[in-house]
């Protein structure tokens, strides 16, 4: 039976198929409630490229999983104090003056613009090349960015709706990443983080950049810094507002409680997996993977996906970095390169085939295949940050097997994380340690144990399934009681409980490995 | 019923496995009557890179496979008049003065280095950067030999035994290519041809090295130009000698009928698949390919096996080439890289996976997977000649699929011919005609049409299965007639019935690509 004295914070993650809910303990950290409601459309792949969602699912589903979390941990509305929303990011959707998807129009029912652009929708990819060039006209601008632009951040798909369905562009009041339109909605009125803008749309020490830089896109954007920049705008672990009338009564909650910032789904894991301290980088590994860390200082980082001062923890620049093909690229050489008989072999044996193959890579040691791979297989992000270029499987034999390949795919994501941990230091950030999160290193120890050879030193491993919404639920819960939240970070404390350690027998075989990988991305850089 | 008046020549292919025989028409030609028989002791692996046959194997086969052709041809013996033999090369026996293997001989009947090496027996790698080091003071030896020493020549063989099992080596009194071997039992005294000793082990000029060159080595091969050099040697087309009485009982032909020189069997080939001019290049594509070519003037050309006055057919000099992995890679692909559902379709279809992966590859334009691959899977043969070096695939994204790589596969050998044929040329042997022979071209239409948009032009296809026996048959029939053999090319004239022509709509991809290739060739030629 639950305490009914207990206090608890909503944490909402909006994730790329379905929206967790977890419900936190004020006083202890604890997750004590969990639900989960699957989006009905489900993730919709209308051309090659595109990687789009319903916004009723978003809202319905939010309301189904809520409700389903209060009833089955049996808590009474005046236990919840606040509540906060965290998304995949960039995902964006166009949205009226009442903050209405245009997707609920029946005018623009066959309108794919209208949807929600998922993350990895990457139908704005044809936009890049003058967004750069007008970035690059903005002093100071893009090297808070690692000097690039991404397919995957906001402008990009709000530029590719401009160019291909100008009516929606037209009847659009703003275009919004999901997590801040939910919190909006939460509120009844528009609302921006910091978080979502800080690292996905150009927002840099108060302001989004000049009319200038939004003419030079397009005419039509000049009224974009107006008509964004008049809106407020909190810090990550700040109140955004407090909940109306309308949506309390909608998820069976009690009006005016605090609603937290809206966060990036990552960037919340970050505070949800208990860190805190600048020098802890924790590396959420999944489909892509993502490298996250605070330093003190504003520092220059190539090729990262952005430094934003209070973007994750309020009083430190948060970095964020990222690698394009990690799990992706294993379900790839699985799905395609292993034979009928490792297949049969899996079955037989009740493992996947990820087990099956992880299983036989223990045998191999490290180096000893002659292999060396890059990883680069749906583009290379930090820090290159070059979505033209390719994966690359090098030192093939007659005697090659597919266990030793998917050991070298392995390796090769690995790599890539260390270069990207080697450039953080070159730029001043120091990684004192790290800690690994996400689908991967939850499900696949033999992986980890890798990634601690190749990064050669200690890894702590995330315990937390629901780290997003746990992060969520506790900047929500700092956002209740005072406008900085700086009581957060104590209640976050530390959930890692494996630790992989380095074998040192394999060192110098990865460091002479690892520099093979990096002559090789010196050529395939500028490979045609 | 038979012509019991009609005149016919035999010839002997001693292949990796079997021996096949084939009774060739002297008047027309043509072949009237084949037969095969399997070594029941195949080839044996006793270590890794070990690949050797029982000599017992070879006399035995051969007696059974003349007398099958005999009797199921009804062929009366006095209608044979001369017979000829090939056999895969370098394959290196150690026999005593009388001929026999000592294997044979009961104190070596557990001594591996008593059997046949064959070709692709790689225990004397080690070897070879001496031999190397060696040749390399001889003046311009190694200028007929493409700048390199292959592991798969006869040398390397012959120092592996002194140094692995000195007491068979001090028991030898030749180390023998097969095809001298049964030449010599079918005299019953010793010959070599210049075919073999001129392409496998450095007869130049109508000598051996010098005795300096070979004490360099060790002591222990001192006398090997004196050993060697007091044997006769006959060229390509000549007679060896006659066959003698014990080998006519033995096989129920008549004594005293005329014996080929001896042929590798690719050279043989060349004949037997009707070509007889310079400029016409032979490609003959198995588990590895090899390319052959005559030309009238000496001329040097890098990373080539082996130019040999009068080494193919009497008065040119024949120009070997190879690439070390062709067949082998395409086999390599389909057993570790073919998912389970392939493996279904192909099945339920009645394909092999190589035809259902060619099926597929159709429907794939030149140039638009974006991959390139390197084909030094088993090491690069021409023209680098570094067996250290190792395959690569390049260009991979998450929606690469099975048959992309295959095709780039089948595209990285095609690529490699190409190089070899531009090397030919810049070395000034113009190659006016391309012939492929060999298993691949004889199955796969696919990938002869690849090579012809690859190689831009019209390439034939030689039908005959059995080219290299005819080849030694045709050669043997010359020898019978005249010393030089000069009425032997009219009769082998021309089989090829296929023409593949070059799509000009895929010239410009592949001509872009190729030149990837090479860049990526460039690079991974030094790569660590």
């Amino acid at each position: 039976m639950k305490n009914t004295s207990a206090l608890f914070s909503i944490g909402l993650d909006f994730g790329t198929l379905s929206v967790r809910a977890v419900l936190v303990n004020a006083s202890t950290g604890e997750v004590e409630g969990r639900s989960e409601a699957v989006y009905p459309g489900g993730c919709m792949e209308v051309e090659k490229g595109y990687a789009l969602s319903d916004p009723k699912d978003y809202l319905e589903c939010m309301v189904k999983a809520v409700h389903e979390l209060m009833n089955e941990s049996g808590t009474e509305p005046e236990q919840v104090i606040a509540i906060g929303v965290d998304a995949t990011s960039s995902t964006v959707l166009p949205v009226d003056e009442a903050l209405r998807p245009l997707s609920e129009r029946t005018e623009f029912q066959d309108h794919p613009q209208a949807l929600i652009k998922l993350w990895k929708h990457h139908g704005g990819e044809a936009e890049c090349p003058r967004i750069l060039e007008a970035a690059e006209a903005v002093p100071g601008l893009l090297s808070s960015y690692g000097g690039h632009v991404s397919a995957e951040w906001m402008l990009p798909k709000v530029l590719e709706t401009l160019h291909k369905d100008r009516e929606v562009f037209d009847k659009t009041a703003w275009f919004m990443e999901a997590a801040d339109w939910i919190t909006s909605r939460l509120l009844g009125r528009p609302v921006l983080s910091v978080c979502t803008m800080g690292f996905k749309a150009f927002y840099k020490n108060g302001q989004f950049p000049p009319v200038s830089f939004f003419e030079t896109l397009d005419p039509a954007l000049a009224d974009f810094p107006k008509r964004y920049g008049s809106l407020p705008i909190t810090n990550p672990g700040e109140k955004a507002g407090s909940l109306c009338h309308e949506m309390a009564e909608k998820l069976g909650l009690c009006e005016g409680i605090a609603v937290g910032t809206a966060m990036i789904d990552a960037h919340a894991s970050f505070v949800g997996g208990g860190l805190q301290k600048p020098g802890e980088l924790m590396l959420i590994m999944g489909t892509s993977s993502c490298e996250l860390i605070l330093t003190e200082q504003e520092c220059f980082v190539p090729g990262i996906q952005g430094i934003v001062k209070d973007g994750i923890v309020p009083g430190f620049y948060g970095i964020e970095a990222g690698q394009s093909a990690v799990g992706d690229l294993f379900d790839w050489f699985v799905h395609h390169m292993v034979p009928g008989a490792y297949e049969e072999e899996a079955r037989q044996r009740g493992l996947s085939l990820h087990q099956l193959l992880s299983e036989k890579m223990t045998e191999l040691p490290a180096g000893t295949s002659g292999l060396v791979a890059l990883d680069w297989f749906n583009g290379a992000r930090s820090p290159l940050m070059d979505f033209s270029r390719t994966g690359v499987i090098a030192g093939l034999t007659l005697s090659t097997t597919p266990e030793q390949i998917y050991k070298a795919l392995v390796e090769a994501t690995a790599f890539g994380t260390r270069w990207i941990v080697e450039t953080l230091e070159k730029s001043g950030v120091s990684v004192t340690s790290i800690m690994l999160s996400g689908g991967i290193p939850q499900k696949n120890p033999v992986i980890s144990g890798i990634y601690a050879s190749i990064l050669d030193r200690p890894l702590t491993l995330c315990q937390r399934k629901e780290a997003s919404a746990r992060g969520a639920a506790l900047l929500a819960f700092s956002a209740s009681g005072s406008v900085c939240g700086c009581d957060m970070p104590e209640r976050a404390h530390v959930d890692a409980e494996t630790v992989y350690d380095p074998n040192p027998q394999e060192r110098s075989a990865y460091d002479e490995l690892y520099q093979r990988y990096r002559r090789l991305a010196e050529y395939f850089q500028s490979e045609k």
